[in-house]
């Protein structure tokens, strides 16, 4: 089989088996797979049998991740890691993590079928915890792995053997990682991949807003404390303040409304806040901003003000030595090698802590993630893996 | 014993059944009663018990309504309805609605004490549903018995057998009911009793606003159709909208954003809105107003809008006749005759199409209704149970 027609084929295979994990899911009729599921134990199992198939090594650490290693011939020598994560958000795409794992599995058998030996370990990771929707944080499986977990963190998650899962600083010669763009550059250049050249930070809050329950027909408008008005206020500037801002994005998620009833002023509102920007200064200005504005909604409606941070992430640049590498793998292809930053987080945040990082973004349709109409070609997915497999070697040339 | 004495003991008594009601829930360590539920069940087994003792024959007709019978001598004879709600929002105070109840079944115990004799049979419902929590219409136990279910009511409901609770027009010679104010104007001007003269109108409508989900990191604002924030602009504009207009009252009690994970734009929003106004047509056109902006605002977001009317109900005027009597009941006592609308509805409103309508508003505390903190003074009680025994003497010696 040509090169050309065994990387259609592996793509092929990769397209099946993100529509094989994709069923796997703890609810019916949609794709939802959290931290610590019985799906996510399904899930391990059967990229565990994949990754046995391409001739790895396989365990799943104290963490939950599945790790599959292919050693090489030196024991002392470091180890080139590469993966995504296999958990997904509620009512899922299929690619978003599965894509950059079984990417990773299909350029490990080619090289294998090629019979190249290489001078580190491989080692592919399939990250338990990415989304963080069980928990409301985010790279609990990465991060654990990379001794990145806040105190925080630790103290929300109920699993306390995860620490165990941390590896040795110096370990790693480097982290990468395919993932699908989640954005609508790539199809609007029409490219299939392109490089990433930065991560952007994230604030992650809860905002509570408390007033008073009271009977919908009987309390004037005007003797009103309502939580939900003002909740609704500060919902209307995170989108304001963001749209007025270059690179800055906001979103309220998630909302809930007590006692939840149609005929009854709402007391307690409970909201999610999520804040990015390229720039951490940009970032941090944008939360105080907006605690401000909370604050004055608060104090006009005589609402109290409940605010709290989550979750903070810095934004993360990839390493420029991997990245100069990853770069000529694709230009070699006869690519243009577009360098894109990336508004969404992902696994090598975390992993940035412990080793140089690198990543591959694959076009997706219509920019669309975090949802069932997740899609990816097969020819985009074939030029992922080869120019993941030339980035192994071209980093093993460099190391020997 | 003396009859205040009397009175007193009877306010007492009710206190206490209002407190073991109380603890009758369908979710612990909070008191919720819906339509046809277990707890509504035992509920009405115990009021059942206390009807009994008053002397009265108890059954549950086929809408769950409680209903406890003194038949008078005459069998041809119309029938005096007494009465109000057994059922509960979520979070309850435990007054709205048990108070009508537990305060008439005191005076006909009274009446019974007394000897007396009516030249009409008595009736007291523990009506089943009018706070419309399970099925998100109003009015279910008292309209079923009034025939003043709408087809969308019994489309949406599961017991079909429940148009058989209907009872004869001209069965009726009137319907009475006591009930907590729900407000704060009692309290402002230091009275324990007030008469109704008109309970105002409602509609009941569900909202929704369909956007597309998408990546809370990767997708800029300019291309985002977030649902919430259409809807939180929308919940602005409804208090604001009815905060300018005099006698409206508007409310979005319950919000639900799907998804709902903190990481991605929501996508769909379902809201409820309550509207109500003692005019009809400024209810009608406050809701064609609150229609238009959400129109307005779903154009500019590119979000489709749904919007649907769930229930109506006209402003009802209580009857001259039974009011002028009501009154005079108060007056005798010694106290103001005050006047009040009742901005929340109530079951006179679905009895108003079988029958001539009365009521009595009871003081509470700080004019909280619908939660836990609702509470009635015992002194207010005992002049409630006067009242009504009165009431009901009155309108035998008129009868007669």
């Amino acid at each position: 089989m040509s090169p050309l027609r065994r990387l259609n084929a592996l793509a092929r295979l990769v397209m099946q088996r993100c529509d094989a994990l994709g069923k796997i899911s703890e609810a019916p009729g949609l794709l939802t797979r959290m931290f610590a599921s019985p799906a996510m134990r399904r899930a391990n199992q059967l990229v565990g049998a994949w990754m046995r198939a391409a001739g790895l090594h396989v365990r799943e650490d104290a963490a939950f991740n599945l790790l599959g290693r292919w050693p090489g011939a030196n024991p002392k020598a470091k180890t080139l890691l590469l993966g995504s994560h296999l958990d997904t958000v509620r009512d899922a795409g299929k690619y978003d993590g599965p894509l950059g794992v079984l990417t990773a599995v299909a350029a490990a058998q080619l090289l294998r079928e090629r019979g190249v030996k290489l001078p580190f370990h491989l080692e592919i990771a399939g990250f338990s915890d990415e989304e963080g929707v069980r928990y409301q944080t985010a790279y609990l499986g990465s991060g654990a792995l990379a001794g990145a977990l806040t105190a925080d963190d630790r103290g929300r998650i109920k699993e306390k053997q995860i620490v165990k899962a941390r590896r040795r600083l110096g370990e790693f010669l480097g982290y990468a990682e395919v993932h699908i763009e989640q954005g609508p550059v790539l199809e609007k250049n029409n490219l299939p991949v392109a490089v990433v050249a930065a991560i952007a930070g994230q604030s992650r809050l809860r905002v509570e807003f408390h007033g008073v329950a009271g009977h919908a027909g009987t309390v004037p408008m005007n003797l009103r404390r309502d939580a939900l008005v003002g909740a609704a206020e500060f919902v209307a500037s995170v989108s304001s303040l963001a749209s007025k801002s270059t690179g800055l994005v906001a979103t309220v998620g998630q909302i809930e409304a007590a006692p939840g009833a149609s005929n009854v002023i709402p007391g307690r509102v409970t909201l999610t806040l999520d804040v990015r920007h390229q720039s951490d200064s940009g970032r941090l200005a944008a939360v105080r901003a907006l605690r401000a504005k909370a604050g004055t909604i608060a104090r006009r409606r005589k609402l109290k003000l409940i605010w709290t941070a989550m979750q903070q992430t810095a934004a993360v640049r990839c390493d420029r030595r991997l990245t100069r590498i990853l770069s000529r793998c694709v230009g070699q292809r006869g690519l243009e090698v577009l360098k894109l930053s990336s508004g969404a987080g992902h696994d090598a945040v975390a992993l940035s802590n412990l080793c140089p990082v690198a990543m591959l973004f694959v076009r997706c349709k219509d920019g669309i993630s975090h949802h069932p109409a997740e899609a990816v070609k097969t020819g985009d997915v074939a030029i992922a893996i080869g120019v993941l497999a030339d980035f192994i070697q071209a980093v093993a040339s460099r190391h020997a």
